[in-house]
């Protein structure tokens, strides 16, 4: 296992795989400036909400070495201008606000010597960083229990530890059960069109640790289940409201097939995913770029696959009703979707 | 409306479309050796079970006028190799082994006078293109009444004009409700994953009829219909048992979440593709290459979008329990599953 995201101590830089370049090329990339690390979160070198909120923590306090020598009030400044160039690279994802919102506020409390700031926040984006590896590891101690000697586990899309600093979330159950628990788990990776990281990513990771994985078409987790050769479904989540799980586009299909075969469906999600006040119709899906997405496979094909002029649909997740789900697990436990609702609301 | 398939009587030829350049480029083939034919068919120039039977007797078509010159046993003995190279190009076809069967009866029936032969199988193998459009445009006639002005039927894989000679199966009612009928109808063709049919066929041969078409990633079907943008959904059959259709791997899922929304699942297909006497459990699932189809994307992506290493699954169809299904429709008329097998047993 390799961290999605890394702070280098002795030299003050931020390292991350570039997972763009994956599954053909492992290849790290080092950032010593808060706009480069606003760039990568931008063009997808890191994606994944836990990820990209360490991340946009990381080049904050890339920000406060920058702007050290600036008096106090011109570097407030600055790190205002930092903060609105990071947020802005993904105005959807919660996590980057929430990331930046905690750096931000650690600021206005630690007096006004900047040098001094900056070793505060320096220190936090790294807390945060250990925090996400421990949260993702006691869900993945909840969840572990779950699984039984054998299993064969669908997932979809990637929230593993590329999604995430270091273990990941719907992978970590797996993990757990695997490296701590000793079960013999293989894992099923659904392609997850339009954006691949099924075949991309997860395969890749889970390969790199030597955890047994096949991919298939996203088209075929139906007929996989109807031949007895899955037994559990464990997928992330993106954000989750009392009714809903909001998830990469095609988790509902599974989820739907899961239920007409009786296979539990779980979802592996941290309490900052969870946003109890709302219900499925406060959520807007995010529509992207079809015609690149699906039409020209995420650029990576010489002739488009569909007729020019011709629309291509693309929203990016889509929504599983609470009756499809099994149980969901957070770093506090295992929890239906009842015990959910009143646990946290 | 072209037809995928011809013969030209003018210069005893058979033409096709080159439909492994599509949607990028309309090229087509012309030959004049059953040789070339069965290569078309292997490669899949041509495709689509109704399509490939007519291939196929058309390629025995030609294989009389180049042995038209020989004595009758020798002619006969050159014919049985022809049909011998024919048949192997796709060993799971049951239509080209339907169709070459039918010809080499009637060259049985045909007397010992060469020229007269070539002449009547040539003529049989234009009566079954026009069987097969004949065929296609009952089941557009019947199909159409279970259609509603302004519905959005969704359709996965390409069961369509270029799957026949012309017309299609499961896009006859489409085409029927809005040539004869009249009706609004726009179509959602599903991208069809791992050999994107839907995307490359579907689209194209809609698009060129100008008949309103949106590509989707297969993934979204779920999605779509729990925002009540699919009214219908209307597949083609490799095969239909007396319990399961068996179609492009993906139908089940799709077909799963039409239940789950109280969507209609409608099957077209013609009589030829009825196996009463056959279960579910009689019909083994061809595999594919599952590193080229789904790994490489069929060739057509410079870096695989999976690790070197890891396994691709790859079932070329799966089989959707009669329980999912609301009615078949075959030239005959429209039938529900229990209707089907009380006619055909």
């Amino acid at each position: 296992m390799i961290p999605s995201i890394e702070w280098i101590a002795e030299k003050n830089i931020v390292k991350m795989i570039d997972q763009t370049q994956l599954p053909g090329k492992l290849v790290f990339l080092e950032f010593t400036t808060f706009q480069e690390v606003a760039t990568s979160i931008k063009v997808m070198n890191i994606r994944g909400a836990p990820a990209i909120g360490v991340a946009a923590a990381m080049g904050m306090a890339l920000a406060t070495i920058e702007f050290q020598k600036l008096p106090y009030n011109d570097f407030v400044q600055q790190m205002n201008h930092a903060a609105k160039i990071i947020t802005a690279t993904r105005p959807t994802a919660v996590n980057l606000f929430w990331a930046v919102d905690r750096i931000q506020k650690l600021i206005q409390r630690s007096g006004q010597d900047v040098v001094k700031i900056s070793e505060i926040i320096i220190k936090e984006a790294q807390t945060m960083w250990q925090e996400d590896i421990d949260t993702n590891r006691k869900m993945g101690m909840h969840g572990a229990s779950l699984l039984e000697e054998g299993d064969t586990v669908l997932t979809h899309c990637n929230a593993g530890s590329l999604a995430t600093v270091l273990y990941g979330t719907a992978l970590a159950p797996i993990r757990w059960a695997i490296e701590e628990e000793g079960k013999k788990i293989q894992v099923i990776a659904d392609e997850t069109r339009p954006r691949l990281q099924g075949a991309r990513l997860t395969a890749w990771e889970l390969q790199y640790d030597k955890i047994p994985v096949k991919v298939e078409s996203d088209n075929a987790a139906g007929l996989m289940m109807r031949l007895g050769k899955i037994q559990k479904v464990i997928v992330g989540a993106d954000r989750i409201v009392r009714d809903t799980v909001f998830n990469k586009i095609g988790t509902y299909m599974v989820a739907m097939a899961a239920k007409y075969h009786n296979i539990p469906m779980y979802v592996v999600a941290p309490r900052s995913t969870l946003s109890m006040n709302e219900t499925e119709k406060d959520v807007i899906i995010e529509q992207r770029d079809g015609q690149f997405e699906v039409g020209q496979i995420m650029g990576r094909i010489k002739t488009p696959i569909v007729p020019e002029g011709v629309e291509c649909i693309n929203y990016a997740f889509d929504g599983t009703p609470m009756e499809l789900i099994t149980a969901i697990i957070t770093e506090d436990g295992v929890f239906t979707p009842e015990e959910l609702v009143k646990k946290y609301q």
